[in-house]
Formats: structure tokens, sequence, C-alpha cells
């Protein structure tokens, strides 16, 4: 559900080449869009990026699903000085898994994202005043629908693959069922079909650290005022569901940050000196929520978590397989075997569902101790399964 | 670290009697408490209750040390009216594992406490006001070596036992360590020798949210209005390590709390509406985070979990031998199979030191779906393998 994060990725081994200085765009539609929860808006807009070129049949299309805190910018530069490439570089680009010598590479921003397109600090035309809490409840299948009309606006014929992690790997396999006329391939990775008791009671702790703070004011707080504390503070704890146990020890351990142990002798009427950051591991976390509040609202926090806990493609039976009836894509789905938010046995599930349901999917499992972020991180095995799902398409 | 918990637990299965009304009782120690920082306070107090007789050889006693959010009542009720018992009140009792008719049962409110014993929310005889942030920086080893003025002051002359679970395990093993002459047996309980940085994470972000709640004030808040948004959230995100994820699916799974889900047709402008509690799972953790700011003290929780962060027998070298050279005590030790706070490697590594350091030492494992809390909960396996240990004493 993150960003591939400096401090535990080595640098990703690139098996290709980069696809240079990008350029974001902004698709604006003008038409109104229906959610599933029945309100409307009269129009919105997605920024997006794209690399490669679409092909003269307009059928080399790979749509790519952003994660709960990710964004349109998963590949290259903005400019020369950019410290960081887009989040999923090592992954997209000339020669690499998504090859973008062959492959016309899509990613925009979520529906109700914070990054560009439409979402609760975006104006509402009704009232010239931003949505916050008046944009609609959202879905994971708003979204997908708001993708669509991006896809059609490009003149993309049938998309190659869509694909995803996490948060996008619902979205990815929404697409498939929703659209399967558009989608060819899906490939999910560490995701679910339906979150988990655990991983709801997460998402609602964060919810009730940013509800809480003062300066959420009923979701109405000013773009330069809302509520960092709690924001803050939902994303350290989230950021360790993004982890694994044993990479957090093999990162961090025990190990303490230079001279704020408190030496013998001293009182600790000083907070700062007791309860103050004392270990690496919650200097790291700090760092992660401050940074976090710098570049993601509050409300998307809240709309994002809240689509997550409410997708559920099981039936009102209990039944998975129905949900895949009308899909026609082939499907790669990917477990990581320390991945605790979304267990490989949830993405193992949701092949099975898949096949019983007469679809051609694949179950693949990496091993990985990187925890659920595994999907962003240098994996030669899972590159070797990108690619050959991809080439295994007859042309 | 829990107290038994109503909703996840059934009713505790008696397999005894009951300790019936009791009353605590405050020792007040007159004389200077110095703590490992180095720091003094002139005096302090703990609150504790006793269940059964000091035998005439003075030997029988059992020391129970408490968890994070545990106290000193510990089995039976304070009135005939109290709705609940002690939070051990399953495993203390006339024929019970820790069995009143033949063992003396001491257990006592921690020092740095906030149900009885001193600590932040005591005055500071110095200044008359609350000590706060100016009670001094504490340890696992304080915490012991108050608790060992009590056993002197009750005329015990050795402890047949000293348990814990979780926080209170490291006390026992603690207690074991440092008055070897005291201790006979030591039975630690879904415990560990060190936390690990996942464990500190959960901590650290803990603190964050209370260290950030405005009312915390650098820690000097009234006794009425504490940080209790920010405790509650740290209640709440710890709540859910205590538990295995199985036992949150199988208990809560995506189960909806009445009407909370929004109507089709309706805008989401109702913030009550669209971001309330919704599944049963964040009713459950709702209650809980607000039923512990009721008893519990924000400082307190900062000093108890700094000690469990800092607390690590293992030497300069990464051994953890060597913290058991001195031990005489028995020991066992108990992994609960589902636990992924203190998992069962970390209980086994602590029983295997001991061994290799002469002592002996025995490691257990309860397989259990309840996760860290399982300690607390009605288990014939472990009441068992408790009752088989206090027998193997040659008396």
């Amino acid at each position: 559900m993150t960003d591939a994060d400096a401090l535990l990725a080595p640098a990703p081994a690139t098996d290709g080449g980069d696809v240079g200085i990008v350029r974001p765009q902004d698709f604006v539609c003008k038409e109104t869009f229906k959610f599933d929860c029945g309100a409307e808006i009269p129009e919105f807009t997605l920024r997006y990026e794209t690399y490669g070129q679409l092909n003269a049949a307009r059928t080399n299309a790979i749509y790519i699903c952003h994660a709960l805190s990710g964004d349109h910018h998963c590949a290259g530069r903005h400019s020369a000085e950019d410290r960081k490439p887009g989040w999923w570089d090592n992954i997209i680009g000339p020669g690499k898994p998504f090859d973008t010598d062959k492959y016309f590479v899509i990613c925009a921003n979520c529906l109700g994202g914070c990054r560009g397109s439409t979402g609760p600090i975006s104006p509402n035309p009704r009232s010239g005043k931003r949505y916050n809490l008046d944009f609609p409840a959202l879905t994971i299948r708003d979204m997908v629908r708001a993708h669509a009309r991006l896809v059609d606006h490009l003149g993309v014929r049938s998309l190659a693959a869509v694909v995803g992690g996490s948060m996008g790997g619902m979205m990815a396999i929404q697409w498939a069922i929703d659209f399967p006329g558009k989608v060819r391939g899906v490939i999910g990775l560490a995701t679910t079909a339906r979150q988990s008791a655990q991983a709801i009671a997460f998402n609602a702790v964060g919810r009730s650290a940013i509800m809480q703070d003062p300066a959420w004011n009923q979701g109405d707080y000013p773009p330069d005022a809302g509520p960092n504390v709690g924001l803050a503070v939902a994303r350290m704890m989230a950021h360790i569901t993004y982890l694994s146990n044993k990479s957090l020890d093999s990162k961090f351990g025990r190990a303490k940050r230079g001279q704020a142990s408190l030496p013998a002798g001293t009182n600790s009427g000083d907070a700062a000196g007791h309860f103050g950051v004392e270990f690496e591991v919650e200097s790291y976390l700090q760092h992660q929520g401050q940074s976090f509040v710098n570049r993601f609202d509050a409300n998307t926090y809240l709309y994002f978590t809240k689509a997550l806990d409410r997708f559920d493609l099981h039936g009102p039976d209990g039944r998975l397989d129905d949900a895949f009836k009308a899909m026609t894509a082939r499907a790669l789905v990917v477990g990581f075997t320390s991945d605790w938010l979304f267990p490989k046995e949830q993405n193992q599930e949701i092949a099975q569902a898949m096949l019983r349901a007469g679809c051609r999917a694949t179950y693949a499992e990496v091993t990985s101790d990187l925890g659920h972020d595994s999907f962003l991180l240098n994996s030669p095995e899972l590159y070797a399964l990108l690619r050959a799902f991809l080439a295994a398409e007859k042309a």
C-alpha cells in the first residue's frame, strides 16, 4: 500500500533503461459521473502519465492501478533534479518487465485521490468550495469506472493487462470483472478479494486517529491546516503492517539513535529525553509519518480506506466464484510469503475461485522477507513472472 | 498485556471455587527508593491484594506480576455487585491452578502504575503536585525491586513462584535473576527477553498518539482532562496486536452493525454515516479504547511502554545465557502458537538460554487461536501446566 521506500529497499536492480523525463497530463471528463452510492458529480479530472507508444491496433496498453498511498507518477522523473523516480520505476521502462518499447503504459491518480485527480480537496463546482466530505462515498468500482473513461479517451481498444498491488490489485481485478471486453490480462499482487477483520481494524484505528484530531473538524479543514497529527499516526501504524517483523528486525533491530538514551543519574523530567525518539525504528516511523503528511490529504485517506474495507467480491451466499463468471481475461495472482496484511492464502483464494469459474488463472507465490510491500521492491522472481505472463499472450 | 476480555473470552471454566470478596491494601514504604536511572523518590506506596494464607514456614507465596494494562486486582470481587472479578480469577482460587487453599497469592499494582501504587499521577512529596513527567525513568528492574520490598514487608521468606504474562513475564524472570535467594520457581507466559523492532514500533506509535494529543501538554495535564483521544487510539491499535487474525475473523469477520451502511442514493456528506462505526470489529475497538481511557493514565502508559521497549536481558555481546548465571529458580516458559506480539520462538529462546546457563528450565507450547491474550483466557492445557509445575516442587 505504500510507495517504494528508500530505507528498506535496496536500489532496485534495473534490468532495463529509464523512461526519462515524464510529464503528467490531465484528462478532464465533462460528463456526469454517477457513483455506486447514487450520488453524482458533474465532471471530474484524472491526472495521469503514460510511457511508451500506443500501437496502430491500439491494443498494447498496460493499465497500472496504484495502491492506497500511491499516485499517477510510477516511472521516470519530472525533472533531472528529482531525487527519486516514480514508485514503480523498477518495473516500467525500456527492456523492463513492463517494457515501454513494446507497451503503452498508463497510470492515473485514482478518483477520490489528492494528487491531481478529483477528490475531497477539489472544488465542488456547485459551491465553489472544496468538496471535503461532500465528496460522494467512493468504491473500488467507482475508481475503476473513472479509469475506464480515461482509457476510452486515450483511444485504447483493449488492454493487454491491468495491473496493481494491494488496493491496486483490487482495482485490477474489478477491471477484469466489470469490463470483460476491454481487458485481456489481469495481474493482482499482494491483494485480496475482501479484507480480514484485522485489516479493517487497522484501517479503523487510522480513521479514528484522523477523525479525533480536532483539526479534522468534521472533514472541513483548510488546505494548510489539516489533521496532520492524526494522519501521521495513521500512517505510522499502517506502515508497520506493510513490513514484516523479520524485515524490521534485520533492518533496525533494537539499534538506538545517538545519545537519546537516558544517562544514569538523570531524572526523567525531560520528556524529550525519556520519551523522545530512542530506537532507530521509531525514527524511521516518525519520518514516514511526517513525509506522508506533506503529500497526502486526510479526507482522501478516509475515503480510500473505507473503499478498501467495503470491497468484497464474495456473493451474498459467501461464494467468490460467481464474481468471475463474466471475466474473460487471463489472470495472474501473486502472493508474497511474508505479507501478513493480505496474506498469500488470500491471493491464492482469488486464483482458485477464478479457476473454478472457468477462467485462465494462475497463482504464483514469491518468497520474500519484506512483507506486504514486497510487490514494490526489487524481485527478479516477480519480474520473471510478469515478463512470462505478458509474453504468454498470443499476438 | 490486557485484561481478560468479556467479548472475546468465553466465560472461564472454573475448575475451582472463588476467593470471594477481597479488599485491596496499601503498603507504604517510607524508605528512599532509588531507580536504575539514578533518581530517587523519598517514599512510595504499592496497592496490593492477597488471597489465601501464608504458611508458618512463610514459604508458600506465589507472586503475580501484571501486564501493561493490568493491576493488583486479579481475583475475587470488591463487592457482591461487581460485574466482573479480577483479571486472573480463572486461575486463582480454591482448587484452581494457583490454589489458595495451598498458596498465599500476592499481586500488586506496579510502581509507576495508576491504580493505587505510586506513579505519575501521585503527588510528588517535594512539590505537593502530581509527579507527571517528574516521575523518574522506570525500568522492569525498578518495578521488581519495589515488589521485593512488599514481599519482605509481608514476611514472606521465599516465593514458591513468581508468575506473569507479557510485561508480567518480564518482571517474573527479572525477579528470578535479581533475587535468586528469594525465588524458588518462575513462570513466564507469552513473554520475551527483549522486544522485536515491530513490538517497539507499535509502542512508539501509541506514545506518538498520546504525546501529540494537545491535551497531553508535555505530560502536565489535570486529572480529569488528559490526552484521552491519544490514549484511546494507542489502546485500540495495541489491542489488535493482542489478538490473532484468526480470532478476529472468527469473532467478527466482516459483520456489520445495524444500519450504518450507506444506503444507495445517499450522498456521503454525513460523515457519521459514511465514516462512522460500520463493522462490528470497529465497534469493538472503539469500546476497548473508551473503557481504557476511563481506567488508565496516559503518562503511566508512556512509562510502562518505555520500560517494555528498554527491557533487554541480552548481554553486550548479544548472548542471553549470561543473564541466568545466578538464577537458581526452576523455570517454566510458555509460548502460545498464535501470539504474534511475543511469538513462541521468543519464549522458547528464554528457556533454551536458561538451560544453557545450567538452570532447571522447561519450555511448553500451548496451541491457541486467541493470540497474545491467550495467557489470560480459559485454557485447560495451560492450567494443567501450571498445576504440574507447582506440584513438581519437592515440599
